[in-house]
């Protein structure tokens, strides 16, 4: 199994700032999703992550310009939309325009499933979904922090194993690389390293 | 190029809460390094994100009980080193043990280089590192979210696109696939989608 070529006596550059730091590391696609006022609206988001187990809270990174966050802090909640490789094209083509230039859902003819606990929409397509209300908001820099408590959770079973990790076998996340490019976690490397047997070398 | 088997029709189970859900998503392994009061720590981390283009931030959500926060809230720094996969032992290795049973630097010979603006470890094994000036944390659950900005970072130059992309022939960050497993992006499956070509379809 080859796992990679890399020397790892290479000197490092070392500069002031980040440079294109957002590119430093590859991170799911998801689509944020809202509804408010009578009106559906979905972006893309590659900046986000959970943080916290109990209560479960997610949170997402958005630019204050965007219409989906105007419509998130009106409705109090928002929907978080894991997607596979195979709607890619989707999470660039909802990336690429405003919801205020029109209707993203029926230009893509994107297919919705019903919420449980609030009004966000559930994306078909996507292989799992969190609802979450709206739990605080905070400007950090040149965005703004939006934290949901995950209400509910949609995924289909048969793509997770036992213990609920992602079953490679039968679903590919779409990773996003930065510059526009995508890929996919690599089915046939997969290691399992117990950190409670590792931290007792 | 087989991208995925999954069949879009499948019916999604809906839960109320969020079951296992930090496990629905592949992340990259990251180890959180400190120096404080003439010690240095480090921890993994998997929930971390960008935030912020201008000024560069990046948080990290961290439990309380954990030594690492207490070094960063005494001094106000932290790093965040990527991690290869190669390196994927020493990021279970860290994660098994707490900083106060001993000196984790020592104990795996962890080898350092010279950060250039504060004085937190860089790790040599990692691809890519930021140095970061703790500008915020705000207890989110049973979390806390530590916000720094990037004050500079390093990173090997050969290891990245002229985009400064990664460049997956020459290094594999780590996954973390949530139950001790661990992976590594595709390198046969890129796919390059300009949004701004989608967003017009």
């Amino acid at each position: 199994m080859m796992l990679g070529k890399r020397e790892v006596s290479m000197a490092k550059v070392s500069q002031a700032g980040a440079g294109k730091y957002s590119h430093h590391y590859p991170r799911v696609a998801a689509i944020v999703t809202v509804h408010a006022g009578g009106k559906d609206n979905c972006m893309t988001a590659a900046w986000h992550s959970s943080i916290s187990v109990n209560p479960p809270l997610f949170g997402v990174s958005i630019a204050p310009k965007r219409f989906t966050l105007e419509l998130i802090l009106e409705a109090k909640e928002f929907g978080v939309n894991f997607m596979p490789i195979e709607k890619a094209e989707l999470v660039a083509s909802v990336g690429g325009i405003s919801g205020r230039e029109g209707d993203k859902f029926q230009r893509w003819g994107i297919e919705k499933e019903k919420p449980l606990k609030t009004s966000v929409p559930i994306l078909k397509d996507a292989y799992a979904c969190y609802e979450c209300r709206l739990v605080d908001h905070k400007t950090y820099g040149d965005h703004v922090w939006v934290v949901g408590e995950i209400l509910a959770s949609h995924f289909e079973r048969e793509l997770f194993t036992g213990e609920q990790a992602l079953n490679l076998e039968r679903v590919s996340p779409a990773l996003y690389l930065g510059a526009e490019l995508y890929t996919i976690p690599a089915k046939d490397t997969i290691r399992h390293l117990d950190r409670k047997v590792y931290g007792k070398r």
